[in-house]
């Protein structure tokens, strides 16, 4: 079966006789007199051989239009391609703020071949385009692909490359990066990269799809749009995570990376920030960034950003549970790593049979972090005397941070700072990020439903 | 200072002159005319020495009166203490629901001695009903201590301790059971509690406290008389948790304790049900029980109990993160553990490098159980090829089990059911106190707050 751009049969000689592809706008007449103006769409499903044809009409909506019912066809302007910087870069018009779109194996970046079934990065700017027109009238932009993992596999010193890839383009001028990045283990990168660049001169947007981007419901060309309004208008520099708002095609969210969580195995406004507002709403429709929250770094041409991209791999991030066996941490101790964060219960505790071999980790000279299982709230250790017992056994109390921002910053403090024990807890409890949210209100804990 | 329930200088002398103790109806007149009718209420702080009196009305709220401005003081009806089954029991009156309080040692349950500033716990009936004088129109109750530890030091060995307990409690022929737990690993407690006894006759109902019942803001209070009404009237007989609602006063909820979890450090309505409805809103004021969710197991007077109370201490609870070490869980295969669950990202993922010893655990008889770090949705190991790898290394998949819930669940098989691969494999599976709900409805995920 021959294909052209994924469409076969009648539809695939007809595109091809007048020349139009994918990315184009074109009128489509049927034989009742309906009009339909809009993007040609690729490689679409064949389902069940029927001989369709997709538009993307202005409204957003794909329409598939029965071939057999269409009169007329006819093209009304081809898709745009600029080349800039000598790399290929496309976009609908020169002036447009300039976007890098790094690729690094997730979701959002694949492609299903119908014919073949195998999966397949779209990872040149021509292929992207024509997956989703409407970034053309956003920016102009290259794309590449960094790695290709699954986000689950992502290790730290992932971290360091991708650190150094991002950097390289901030110090070449780009208006802002786009990471498409596997949803499971993004929020763990979008706090990497919020220690590993500090004085941001634009924003660093993480972006991925709950749905890969051949199937029907798919969210990633409405994230992927969003993520590119951010990048190229959001006032805010830091690292932050775009996706959808709502189940619904609104807005999108941006949130801080450091103060985000994947909170949803499989919903597309699966991420939302705790303790914390979101920075922005994105509405792709009408390409406005709304501010919501706190912007932490402002964007700024002249701004120099400064790249420390170590990420020690011999921390631990241990959850605190009833039984929890001493030998657990007594390994790390053994093993020699170097530090340990503990997602502990309530404000911050663990059973106190445990206390004495924290006490020796930090003897060890290793950093003891404490976080809360909870998320919602604040650690406090000076409440209950367990809370005070591991004050004095050199637990260094993580407030509201995170427990995965609280893994990374310690990662990071130990790679790129400095591992003396009073140095690391002095640059841990500074806010560098936003990772600590001194202000809560009482609006920032959802309302669960409870009829 | 003389002390008189608290109370000290003129108040003291005051009460005791006619004879008044806490619990008691009184009707207090002031100098302006104004007229309260309340119960009085014990120890008050002493705030800086002002001659206070305490009430109780009706509507709930307590009120502190000037005793300098009071010009009559009369005693209404003496609180009612009865006998029961040779125990103290007490109550306003016969033919009320029979529960029994067990004190584990937590919040709830303490009370500080404003003389010398110990805490101690509070677990006579009397004392209780000094405190909470309300519950004496919901049942006749006795109390006693079954431990007295922090709830962030419960271990395995104290569910089987507090399992047989409860056990003999419902053997007995109680309506309901309401256990005093700290907050902290409550969630665990309840979900070991759901499994160690099966075919309940009633209600098990735990509740804490997040302020201690020393401070005036406490919830202690108006929980106890929720998980009182709960135990006494609720028609379910599950392991439940009941707990504040929201912040206000207005209504506890009554959450299923294998799909509950703490969700925030110190706000009142910490807990929350995760992918399943509350089972029963309960208003204290107006004695109601509401149901709102599911019932699993309903209240009947001639069921019979069945307690299998072991459960094995060597089970691991492992959060997945990037950069996981693979010696992490290599220790727990050379260590001898009898079972690990992990808690991953995403629908249920972990890095590939690591399946290896998943595999190798799974082949050394540890069963391995997948669950989720979003918490919200459902582990799904068919979706991408990282699952159907676990899958065929052996994972068992979690379904929408909380990863506490999940630790506690395999803990109880392997202690009280089996250690057999298979056996354990279609027990973890087979749905015992709806820790696996199969019916997720979209608003069970909470609406975060994105202005």
């Amino acid at each position: 079966m021959e294909l052209y751009y994924g469409y076969s049969g009648n539809v695939a000689r007809i595109l091809r006789s007048i020349g139009v592809e994918p990315g184009d706008r074109i009128i489509v007449v049927l034989k009742d007199g309906t009009v339909f103006n809009g993007i040609l769409m690729p490689r679409q499903v064949l389902y069940s051989g029927r001989p369709v044809l997709v538009l993307k009409l202005d409204n957003g909506y794909n329409i598939g239009l029965n071939i057999d019912e269409v009169s007329d066809l006819r093209l009304v302007s081809k898709k745009q391609v600029h080349h800039h910087g000598g790399v290929e870069a496309v976009g609908r018009a020169e002036g447009l703020p300039r976007i890098v779109l790094l690729g690094t194996g997730g979701t959002i970046a694949s492609k299903v071949d119908y014919e073949t079934g195998a999966v397949t990065p779209v990872l040149t700017p021509g292929e992207i385009l024509e997956w989703v027109p409407e970034l053309a009238e956003i920016a102009v932009f290259n794309a590449r692909e960094v790695m290709s993992i699954f986000s689950e596999d992502i290790e730290p010193l992932h971290w360091e490359n991708l650190s150094r890839e991002v950097y390289k383009e901030l110090v070449e001028g780009v208006d802002g990066v786009v990471i498409a990045h596997g949803t499971d283990m993004m929020s763990y990168s979008a706090s990497a990269l919020a220690f590993s660049i500090m004085n941001k001169p634009a924003p660093i947007v993480f972006v991925g799809s709950q749905r890969s981007s051949d199937r029907p419901s798919s969210d990633s060309a409405f994230n992927l749009r969003a993520a590119f309004i951010a990048a190229s208008k959001g006032p805010f520099a830091e690292s932050v995570i775009v996706m959808h708002g709502e189940t619904s095609d609104t807005y999108a969210l941006v949130h801080r990376g450091v103060k985000a969580r994947k909170m949803h195995t499989s919903r597309r406004d699966a991420f939302q920030s705790i303790n914390d507002k979101p920075i922005a709403k994105v509405y792709p429709e009408t390409m406005e960034v709304r501010i919501v929250g706190r912007i932490i770094e402002h964007r700024g041409k002249n701004k120099k950003a400064q790249l420390k991209n170590k990420f020690d791999d011999r921390v631990a991030l241990v959850k605190v549970y009833p039984g929890l066996q001493p030998e657990m941490l007594e390994t790390l101790i053994d093993k020699g790593f170097h530090g340990i964060v503990l997602e502990g219960s309530g404000l911050g505790h663990m059973p106190n049979k445990l206390i004495p071999v924290i006490a020796r980790a930090v003897e060890n000279n290793i950093p003891v972090v404490m976080t809360s299982q909870c998320l919602f709230g604040r650690v406090n250790l000076y409440v209950y005397s367990t809370g005070r017992r591991l004050l004095e056994a050199g637990v260094i109390p993580g407030s509201d941070i995170l427990p995965e921002t609280a893994y990374v910053k310690l990662s990071w403090i130990l790679g790129s700072v400095s591992r003396d024990l009073g140095e690391v807890r002095k640059v841990f409890l500074t806010n560098l990020a936003g990772e600590f949210n001194e202000r809560h209100i009482l609006d920032l804990y959802p309302r669960w439903n409870h009829e």
